[in-house]
C-alpha cells in the first residue's frame, strides 16, 4: 500500500488525512485555523500536522510520501503561490514554496485551488467516476469551479482555470462589488454569504416573508429558510430566487457553450440547502444554454461533500500534477 | 513526405488542399458552393474534389491519406453529424458518415469546426506556437471560438466546446434574437452581419454619421466605415461601438476566467477591419477580468487567414482527432 496525504485549508478549518490504495482515508485530523493567520505560522502548523499524520500512517520512514494540499485561494502559478485568499487575508503568499522548504524533500508537493482539489476527488472516487468532460460548480459561501477535459484536470497556464464564480453577470453601474475586488461577479449575487446576507438587509428593511417565522428572527434567516419559504409559495422569497436564479442558470449555460461538458457536477453548502433555487437554477440554464452544446449534459450532486477535497489533492499529487520541483 | 487533405466548407466557398510537410499547401482548389445545397449532392462534389486534388498531388496510389474537413456548423458528434449550419441551411445532416461513405476506406477523415481548425492551424504554423493554453475567437459574418488546453484541443464531449459566440450577454426580454435559435448570444450583437445591418437601419431612421460619406450610401456602410468614423471623433460610431465592445470585452473576460489561458487569438475579417472596436473590446476585458485569471494572457492577432483552417483540418486529421471509424 502507498500512503498518500491530502490536505484542506480552508478560512475555518485544516484538514489533514493519509490515504492507501483506496477512498477512503486512513486517519483524518482537523483542527480550526485559529486567529493566527500569519503565513509562517500557519505553514510551520501545517508542516507539523502533516509529518504527524505521515507517521501516524505508519509511513514515518518512507522517503516518498505525495503530499496535495487544497487551499481556498486563487493561485498564481504551479507552485502554490497564493494571489489571493480572502478567507486567510493572504495575498501574494509563496505558500507553495514556504510549505516545501518546511516540509524539506521527503515528499513531492502539489498545491491546488480547492474546488479543483473537490472535483478531481468527484472524478476519482465519487459522482464523476468514469466521466472525462466534466464541469464541477459549487455553491457555497462563495462559487468556484472545476475543469476536466479528456479525463484531465484543466489548471491553465498559472493555476486558475475554473473561476467561474467570477464569471460576470452585470458590468453597467450597478454591478455589485465581489470580494475578489472586480465587480458584478456571479458568487457577489449567488454565493452563500451575500444571499444571506442581502435576504436579512430586504427583510429588516421591512419585506414580509415567512422566512422571517421560519428562523425565529430576521438575524437568523438563512438562505435555507428562503428556500423553504419559497417552496411554500412565498412572494418575497419566489421573487428573490427568481431575480437570482437567471445569473447562475446562464453562467452555466456560457461555460457549458464554452466546454461542452458531458457531466455538471453541482456542490456546495449553499446549494445543497436550497432545492428550489436549484430547480429555478437549472431552468434558466436550460432555456439559456444552446442545445447542441448542453445536449449530452448529465447534471448530479457532488457524492463525496468536504471530504473529496482532501481525497482529490491526494490524488492529484500521487498523480504528479503540478508537482512543485524540489530546488 | 506525407501527403494529407484539408477541407473548408464553408457557407461561400469550398477549399481543397493538399499539403506536405510544411504550412504550405502542395495545391488548392477553391470553389464556390453554389446553389445546389442538398448535402447529396455537395457531399459527392466535396468527394470529387478530394479525390482530385490527391490524384494531382502525386498520392493517388497512396492507399492512406488524411483527410481533415472543417465546417461552418455546431456539430453533434465525433462522426461529423452537423446539428445546424445555418449557412448551408443543413440541419441534422450526417455529413461525415455520408462523406465516409462516398470516400470510401482510403482514408482516415475527421470532421471538425472551422473555427476549430483554424485554432488548431494557429497553433501548429501560425501565432500560436508554442502555446499550450490558447483561446481562438474569430469575430467575422458571426462569432467562433476555438480553445487549447494543455497543448490539445478541446472539442467537449459531443464536439461543440469553443461555442463563445453563443454565449449570452442579454437574458431579459430585450434580448435580440440570434441565427442559432437562441436569444442574447454575443454574436447577435458583435457578428459583423448584425452589426452591419443595425449601423444601416440606425442610419436610415436618421442618425447622422460620416460613415456614411465614407461609404458613398447608407447600403453601402460596413463595420469598417463606421470604425474609421469612430477613429475620427464621429459621435454616433463611437456611441455603437461603446455600446458594443463591452459585450465581447465581458464575454472574452468570462472565457478567460473558465480558461486563464496563456494567448488570446483574435481573427476574422469584421475585428481585422475595425482597430478602434478591437481597441475597446479589449479595455473592456481587462477591466472584467480577474487579475490573476488575466495576468498571463498574451493577445495576438490570428497569423494564417482563412487558409490555417484548411491546414488546421488536415494537420487534425493526420493526427487522428476525431477519426471516424470505418465501417
Amino acid at each position: 500500500m502507498t500512503v498518500k496525504i491530502g490536505v484542506d485549508l480552508g478560512g475555518t478549518n485544516v484538514r489533514v488525512a493519509a490515504f492507501g490504495d483506496g477512498p477512503a482515508p486512513l486517519l483524518v485530523r482537523r483542527e480550526p485555523v485559529g486567529a493566527e493567520r500569519a503565513p509562517e505560522a500557519v505553514v510551520k502548523r501545517l508542516a507539523a500536522l502533516i509529518e504527524e499524520v505521515r507517521d501516524a500512517a505508519g509511513a514515518g520512514g518512507s522517503d516518498v510520501v505525495p503530499v496535495g494540499v487544497g487551499v481556498a485561494a486563487m493561485l498564481r502559478d504551479r507552485a502554490g503561490t497564493v494571489a489571493n485568499a480572502p478567507n486567510l487575508a493572504w495575498f501574494d503568499v509563496p505558500f507553495g514554496a514556504m510549505l516545501a522548504h518546511e516540509l524539506g524533500t521527503r515528499r513531492p508537493l502539489g498545491v491546488y485551488n480547492d474546488v479543483n482539489a473537490l472535483t478531481w476527488g468527484e472524478l476519482c472516487f465519487g459522482n464523476g467516476a468514469g466521466a472525462k468532460e466534466v464541469l464541477a460548480v459549487y455553491v457555497g459561501t462563495g462559487i468556484g469551479g472545476g475543469i476536466v477535459c479528456d479525463g484531465r484536470l484543466v489548471e491553465g497556464k498559472s493555476n486558475t482555470a475554473g473561476e467561474i464564480g467570477h464569471t460576470k453577470v452585470r458590468w453597467d453601474d450597478k454591478a455589485v462589488p465581489c470580494n475578489c475586488g472586480g465587480r458584478g461577479c456571479v458568487e457577489a449575487y449567488l454565493g452563500g454569504h451575500r444571499v444571506q446576507e442581502r435576504a436579512r438587509q430586504e427583510l429588516a428593511r421591512g419585506a414580509k416573508s415567512m422566512a422571517v417565522q421560519l428562523a425565529g428572527a430576521i438575524e437568523n434567516v438563512t438562505p435555507g429558510d428562503v428556500d423553504q419559504a419559497a417552496a411554500a409559495g412565498d412572494e418575497w422569497a419566489l421573487g428573490l430566487w427568481t431575480e437570482l436564479a437567471p445569473l447562475l442558470g446562464v453562467t452555466l449555460a456560457n461555460a457549458i457553450a464554452v466546454l461542452n461538458p458531458e457531466l455538471l457536477i453541482l456542490g456546495g453548502g449553499m446549494l445543497s440547502r436550497t432545492p428550489v433555487l436549484r430547480e429555478h437554477v437549472l431552468a434558466a440554464m436550460t432555456v439559456a444554454a444552446t442545445p447542441p452544446s448542453i445536449e449530452p449534459l448529465t447534471v448530479r450532486d457532488a457524492a463525496l461533500g468536504d471530504d473529496g477535497g482532501v481525497l482529490g489533492a491526494a490524488l492529484l499529487a500521487e498523480g504528479g500534477v503540478s508537482i512543485i520541483p524540489v530546488r
